[in-house]
């Protein structure tokens, strides 16, 4: 939560931090400005001093909406800078941060964060560090100081979310009801017009139902049928008419407009009845899934949420990649990730040695597990959101039913 | 262009680039990827070698679809290098990166592009460097190798702007039709209900007819009235009604789902007849819109159609950034900006002393001049997007009339 950043800044022995960048890639920083729409702003925040947020004159005014101390970029303008530095603009960035840093008592062990070039971020700040001996630049890699804060939400952020889940599902069922209002003509989809219908018109329909709702998509959803569901990012061929007895992956993972929260839900299903193997998987993932639901708790190790499920799919004789990881098939991606600003972020329902984060009020995951048999022509996932408020009551942000069957015809 | 990219690679002295990221946020990486939906890509490339793109198992078929060779990041798989190196985050990364190097004969003066954290980046590739000393850490700042490139687009690129360009104008032209449809009580446009018919209310209307097109936006469009559209990116008040005699700035800079393309188009606008000062600031702007359109042309220095608009400016007794860069009422930002896979890149209009670029076959760039007061109400912008052929003709992108008054009631 916001209110760890000056804990997490201790912890770290940080005397400042420093984030820059645009807000609509910048999540750190969409964060410290209620997503806040900027461009190239940076906040800069002395331990024992306000924080301040550089912004361009044209974004005077939604910098001064976010209640930060807030000053112009002009007021020390590159132009002069560059004439000052033979138009080094290396020299001239060095020397506009020294200067704002020095005025603004940015100095000691300084976190910097935010998103930016690789190799323009390397060579500014071991150049910033060169020409300030009193500035010891400190990095961190994922997770750092911001996205632990984010990790746990606090009750406006949970409130978001809840919302922006309400939303989604309700996609979720137009998209059901869409496909069940098309007429069948031996096993296809049929539009009104009598041309079979394809995942591209019903990507379509998603993109209306989604706008209608101020939700968008920074990335595409997954509505995949077939052996495509066999590859978990396999987003779905848009020419595919839909077919009765096939399975369809539907995962869809909007964000708020509004708020810049995101929301994720997957769903399996079948117009008609599924093949056996089919139907065999789907149960297996829903059972694997029911258990970890009952079994999730506060206080518990995040890392034991997949140790489960690798331990249900392995007894069901599935390939996991806890036993091997480089399989393509049977159990391949984590149980769940953080949902908030980012659509992945922290914890991690994850093996990875590092992982030793407990579930915590407040944190927000998903839960997904999946098998995925590509060459036997499916694929079946079945993921919510759900959320630990701060009593640690388990909430499912996702409400909606899982039935694979959609009854059509 | 990417066949530039060779000849910026030799101008560098580079032996091999390393591009890493997601594609929604590292345009260099959607440009090399012709903006496929990836997430923790790595892309490498030696100088005399075939690229290579690594990708996670659960995107193999989107990384394959690239036409890159493509390898799994399960061959070096991470929790087996954080096993080894005592569960130390960076020690293991830099491990597997520098395996992955020594692999992939990456070595030599080494440029690293693509959005990461600003920190982390720098701690990794200092320790990278000091981990290999084969390896000489090449960053840029903007622009760089890769904007560089993307500064002159090919052919397919600039029919893919023009295609955007014709669905963006359509949907401002949808926008307009839509406003004269409402009706007219007192100064006020209502609705058919009855309630005055708000900002809100268009911009729903926005996103509609977006969506209906395969377009988004990564940042919300400007649909600014009154004293608001004297600050150039104040994003217009949802609560606010339409009301007759009042400036607007229609500003929309949406991006082609399927390609990744935006385009960039302003308006000002008026319902019914406008008070005279903007009526004259409106034919100001237009008069210097106009000049620089007739005088652009390949060759020029980009900078000099800033310096003009400024010189047509000043004589009509405003305010420039270039008299004085602090200021916030008169002529306040630079003339254009190039427009592709980011809504703002290279070439720039504007007079940094940095900016020696001519104007070549294959830019794309906007045209908007602008005159903003806030205090006396009002605030123009034109802006069009243009591209130059590869016969250095300019093709004008935003095929949309210029009309302030819209007539209503």
């Amino acid at each position: 939560m916001k209110t760890d950043i000056p804990t997490l800044m201790q912890d770290r022995n940080l005397d400042a931090v420093v984030v820059s960048g645009n807000t609509d890639t910048s999540s750190d920083l969409a964060y410290l400005t209620d997503h806040a729409a900027l461009e190239r702003a940076l906040y800069l925040h002395r331990r024992d001093a306000e924080p301040v947020l550089f912004s361009s004159v044209l974004e005077r005014e939604v910098a001064a909406g976010t209640g930060y101390r807030v000053r112009m970029w002009s007021d020390y303008d590159m132009n002069g800078y560059l004439e000052r530095h033979d138009k080094d603009r290396l020299a001239a960035m060095v020397a506009q941060w020294s200067d704002i840093f020095r005025d603004e008592g940015i100095y000691g062990r300084v976190g910097f964060y935010g998103m930016g070039d690789a190799g323009a971020s390397y060579v500014l700040l071991r150049s910033l560090a060169a020409a300030n001996p009193n500035l010891d630049v400190i990095g961190e890699l994922n997770p750092n100081l911001f996205t632990a804060a984010r990790e746990t939400k606090d009750a406006r952020e949970i409130a978001c979310l809840r919302e922006v889940g309400a939303r989604t599902t309700a996609v979720v069922d137009t998209v059901v009801a869409f496909l069940q209002s098309q007429r069948v003509q031996g096993d296809t989809l049929v539009r009104a017009d009598g041309a079979p219908l394809t995942i591209g018109d019903v990507k379509a329909f998603i993109r209306m139902e989604l706008a209608k709702r101020n939700l968008d998509e920074s990335q595409e959803n997954i509505f995949s049928q077939g052996r495509d569901t066999g590859v978990p990012h396999n987003r779905g061929d848009c020419q595919m008419p839909l077919r009765l007895g096939r399975p369809i992956i539907f995962d869809i993972f909007p964000r708020d407009r509004e708020t810049g929260y995101y929301h994720d839900i997957t769903r399996t299903f079948c117009l008609g009845d599924p093949p056996a193997a089919l139907a065999r998987g789907w149960e297996q993932v829903k059972a694997v899934f029911d258990r970890v639901m009952v079994e999730l708790r506060v206080g518990e190790a995040c890392s034991r949420y997949q140790a489960l499920a690798c331990d249900l799919f392995e007894q069901m004789g599935h390939a996991t990649i806890r036993k091997d990881p480089k399989t393509q098939v049977g159990y391949v991606h984590s149980l769940g990730h953080g949902v908030g600003l980012d659509v992945h972020e922290g914890p991690t329902l994850g093996l990875a040695p590092t992982n030793t984060a407990l579930l915590r009020p407040g944190n927000v995951v998903t839960v997904e597990p999946g098998l995925y048999y590509p060459d036997d022509g499916w694929g079946v996932r079945i993921e919510d959101t759900v959320a630990f408020d701060h009593d640690g009551r388990l909430v499912n942000l996702t409400d909606y039913r899982y039935d694979m069957v959609i009854p059509v015809g």
